[in-house]
């Protein structure tokens, strides 16, 4: 059992489990076996299983898992039962949209500065914290603390001032700008490109068009692939 | 080659590719190998090509791809040469970053409509569009086409929101809300849970210590797993 036999298609479930077991939780139920979990978050109950012994495995034959108890382990393995300074690097829809949603607040994630280039943001108040100019930031980092940076600057933007994030001691970015960033090694990050979730979406869309297309030239031998 | 083949791991890369090839483009590219392509996404020569392959395939031995063709065939793989017609419902924090992306518009995604059911929001303007209330959705989608649904209301509502559109004669939802919808399966979905992605960041941040406090545990032959 050791860090390497994670997979990132297992870290990406975690999260799904947390929110499942928390619902479970709400609706009082006490204990839940695999499969029944399995059925609803479609996966399969020896799917469930692997996952869950990635860390160590909290149930019992037989018996399932207390919802509670897993829940709480699950949270622990995500780091949940800890309080993240946060600070927004960005005061566009985005990093907006972050600072005034009060859910974030109540897992114990607290937005305590948010900084932007344009001095037309600059003094704005967002949910009573003022946007400060990023000149500022490296003064702000000598006496407070911050956990996680929230990247929600342009494309154009987005390396250049997670450098600057990096330099000033950064260690953990979560970014929303639509570009991979290159980070050193002990720098974490996690992105959220939402033009890629809406790309998926459409190519949902049209995916079932477009194997047909596929298939009907490849039965008439057109040269054409698509 | 046909639609079973291709795995949601590859679904998720093709915005990547997408993305990376519209940026090779514009940085004047004209042809690139896997192998080239491969180290710019931090992929191996032989999953590009692999990737690639299931639509059709558009190298050619030797010479690899040209960027641009490659990213025009991409582009209609995702559905993107086209123009969708978009509506927003629930007008909070998510629902009006997303109205106040111009991003998404320059890439064919027009937002008509937003819908709430808080008399607070009702009349607003959010960038050039009066929010309208639920009611009034059944009566606008007689009259209008939409295409995608975006669904940003708070998770206690996603639900029965959803079901809402669906009737309403919805087939794209892009969910916001923390919760994995129950769909028909002529409808497809995709959801952007931003607290999972920030669940995922913590992870990363607590990965070494966990497995560092797992492993002492399994040393001293402790019972507690965690």
């Amino acid at each position: 059992m050791s860090k390497a036999h994670v997979s990132d298609a297992v870290i990406r479930r975690l999260p799904m489990y947390y929110r499942h077991l928390k619902e479970l939780e709400r609706a009082g139920v006490e204990r839940i076996s695999s499969r029944e979990l399995g059925e609803r978050m479609n996966l399969t109950a020896s799917q469930i299983r692997q996952d869950i012994n990635c860390f160590g495995g909290f149930g019992q034959q037989g018996y399932g898992y207390r919802v509670s108890e897993l829940r709480w382990h699950i949270g622990e393995i995500l780091g949940l039962e800890k309080n993240y300074e946060v600070i927004i690097v960005g005061a566009g829809n985005i990093g907006r949209a972050v600072a005034n949603y009060d859910g974030f607040t109540k897992e114990g994630f607290f937005v305590r500065a948010i900084f932007d280039v344009s001095p037309a943001l600059i003094g704005m108040d967002i949910h009573g914290i003022p946007v400060q100019p990023m000149d500022s930031l490296n003064g702000w980092l000598r006496e407070h603390r911050a956990d996680i940076a929230v990247l929600s600057v342009p494309a154009s933007q987005a390396q250049q001032t997670a450098d600057t994030l990096v330099e000033a001691g950064i260690k953990a970015i979560w970014n929303f700008a639509p570009v991979d960033l290159h980070l050193p090694e002990d720098v974490v990050s996690n992105h959220v490109h939402l033009s890629d979730s809406l790309h998926i979406l459409t190519y949902r869309m049209n995916e079932e068009a477009l194997f047909k297309s596929i298939e009907e030239n490849a039965r008439t031998g057109g040269q054409e692939q698509i």
